[in-house]
């Protein structure tokens, strides 16, 4: 029995023969006894892959038993070939699990440009219906099985108790670790024995991926495949959630989100550090985000925080040009907790230790204070180094 | 008498003793004798530096007779001091020409977080009145005067028949090459002996600029400091510029601003392609805009060109997050005229040939046709190289 599945969840994760290295995986399915709720955020990507499509028109619902993944190959294709694709995968889930078609959910992510080896993502299938578990060993395998550039599996969870019962949060994502190869694709599946309302999971995971998945970049590339789903299958026991209890789920579910989303960036092959962007004293947390964001994805405070820089200037004008109006004379900076700008100026600091700071820490803060109101955000990148973009520009060649 | 400098404007370059290099310039006037109908368009960054607010405060006009560059320390305050320097400048230059304070228009360009060294400045301002002059060199020494990390300096000009007289157009500028050390500023002064009316200048100006500089990125940052002015002094003698003769005025002031705001991404040191990306077919030229800039700001389109790569699938995936609604369906894609994806779909391509075009060309051209509409816009941009990654990383270390 696994300490992170939650109760009547099975896992598996098999070498299918799509990836070259036969020591890696790359087919997974996630398989429930009970029908559960499900529910899915997609990218806002408007060219978006198949699976996307049609995982959109099966959620929200109440009766989902599998999610079946494959990697090595994206079903990338917006035409009628990715979507039979899709499809067929999902019906031979059903056909092998004895399910109805409707009932599973399907992802893909990896390399594009080239059409799905269906028949070998079909016998993959069969090989992993048979050794779905219900062990940490299954639910590492199918965790390893979603990967393609991410240099270790992503799995988090959380225990806590609800109306007496015994509840598991646990999610497992893969990334766009720093190289985003194609379309730097970022997946994951929440799985969670509550029983919740659908149009709480709904409501929920939406507001959840918004404070966590939505909440990281590494090069701002927004994939067309990007998909996060919520299986709620009810089996801890219990009412369904409502009140303070689901409040309670909730603040769990945004936990689990953010520890796997902060692991997306962290495992960045080319990164040299993970930098936290968070900003205070907006008037609207939109506000708060779209600048936190902004800063992130400025190449120059990415190359200043690789090269250990307390760049404040890159800083305080990446945060002037997101298009959020504010007042440039309230502006505050502190960079791993020194002050270095202060209300519209610079301030003397010690350039020499911030720049030990960073270098010596792997994490770099970056906050920024403004005096506009109340609402705040947190941002996740990493920074830029020459690795990323050799590792970019070598890709296909 | 210079080919370039249009009748009635004498310019100088002079070392200050600002920059370390004295075989490099770092302090440009221009000076026109009759005073000059001028207008600005200024940085979007709501963090601007001093010069530009005082600018501001002074455009549009019809009595400007001079403007101070300095370049090496850029004066990127938004407190008290910088005001006080940049006025300063002003000042100095009035009492030198003799003219009144606010006939003089100021920009400042260079590394951030030191003040102005103001006495070095004004034995400069002095330096450079005494050699103002009408010839080729002065204007290229003025030229060279506001450099940073230029490589070369950079000089666009066009004569035409208004009117029956001669007219000039001439701009000169300064760009963020492919290194931006700080903020990456950019500066221009578009010079013209024609007579233009203050509310033609200005409406012309900015048109101007949103079809040259407002399409040019090198990283996506926005500097703090960003500046085109453009000074009219009716030298050429004729009746103010209105009907065909305006618009024909118009056409070639757009032309020059194109042509120089091409300069600025191909004097990129770490960069190895100019990227031109089109988008036509968009309802809106706004549309056309917002696409062809989120593509040429994707680091992955823009690691891809610098490793030669066709890699329909980021430029297509940028397009979709642009967040602008289209059928992706009817998208269809050339990469140096050849077709790579046509109507939402791949097509057959022999990839080492388009591969080998990108290769032997250091212009890429990305095309992007969309069903939406008649509206279409360019943008222009560079490639990521790990050049560009190590000399912003290294900076200031």
């Amino acid at each position: 029995m696994s300490d992170h599945l939650p109760q009547g969840f099975r896992a598996a994760g098999v070498y299918s023969g799509v990836k070259r290295n036969p020591n890696k995986l790359d087919l997974s399915l996630i398989f429930t006894e009970r029908p559960a709720v499900a529910t899915g955020v997609y990218t806002r990507n408007i060219v978006c892959g198949a699976p996307v499509t049609l995982n959109r028109e099966r959620t929200p619902t109440e009766s989902v038993q599998a999610v079946v993944i494959n990697s090595g190959v994206a079903n990338a294709c917006t035409g009628d070939q990715g979507y039979r694709d899709a499809q067929q995968m999902a019906s031979h889930v059903a056909t092998t699990c004895q399910l109805d078609e409707r009932q599973v959910l399907v992802m893909s992510t990896g390399i594009i440009g080239e059409l799905l080896p269906m028949d070998k993502i079909c016998r993959g299938i069969e090989a992993a219906a048979a050794e779905l578990d219900t062990s940490d060993d299954a639910l590492i395998a199918a965790a390893r099985g979603m990967m393609t550039t991410d240099t270790q599996h992503k799995i988090r969870s959380r225990v806590i108790q609800l109306n007496g019962k015994q509840v598991h949060i646990t999610g497992i994502a893969k990334g766009a670790a720093m190289i985003g190869p194609n379309m730097a694709t970022m997946l994951a599946v929440m799985l969670t024995d509550a029983a919740v309302g659908v149009a709480d999971a709904q409501a929920g995971l939406k507001d959840a991926v918004d404070e966590s998945f939505n909440c990281i970049s590494v090069d701002g590339h927004t994939s067309t495949s990007d998909t996060v789903l919520l299986l709620a299958n009810g089996a801890a026991g219990g009412p369904v959630l409502s009140g303070p209890e689901l409040a309670k789920f909730q603040a769990t579910l945004v936990e689990v989100c953010e520890d796997l989303a902060q692991a997306i960036p962290a495992d960045g092959e080319g990164a040299t550090h993970l930098i936290t962007v968070e900003v205070h004293g907006c008037e609207t947390r939109e506000a708060a985000v779209t600048i936190a964001k902004t800063v992130a994805d400025s190449p120059l405070v990415k190359t200043a925080v690789a090269g250990n820089d307390p760049n404040w200037g890159r800083i305080v004008s990446a945060a002037g040009y997101a298009g959020i109006a504010f007042d440039p004379t309230q502006v505050s900076l502190l960079l791993n907790g020194m002050l270095l700008y202060e209300r519209g100026a610079p301030v003397t600091f010690d350039a020499k230790s911030v720049s030990e700071s960073m270098r010596s820490d792997r994490n770099t803060a970056i906050l920024l204070l403004l005096d506009e109101g109340t609402a705040s955000a947190r941002f996740w990148t990493t920074d830029l180094t020459a690795e990323y973009v050799r590792l970019n520009t070598e890709y296909h060649t």
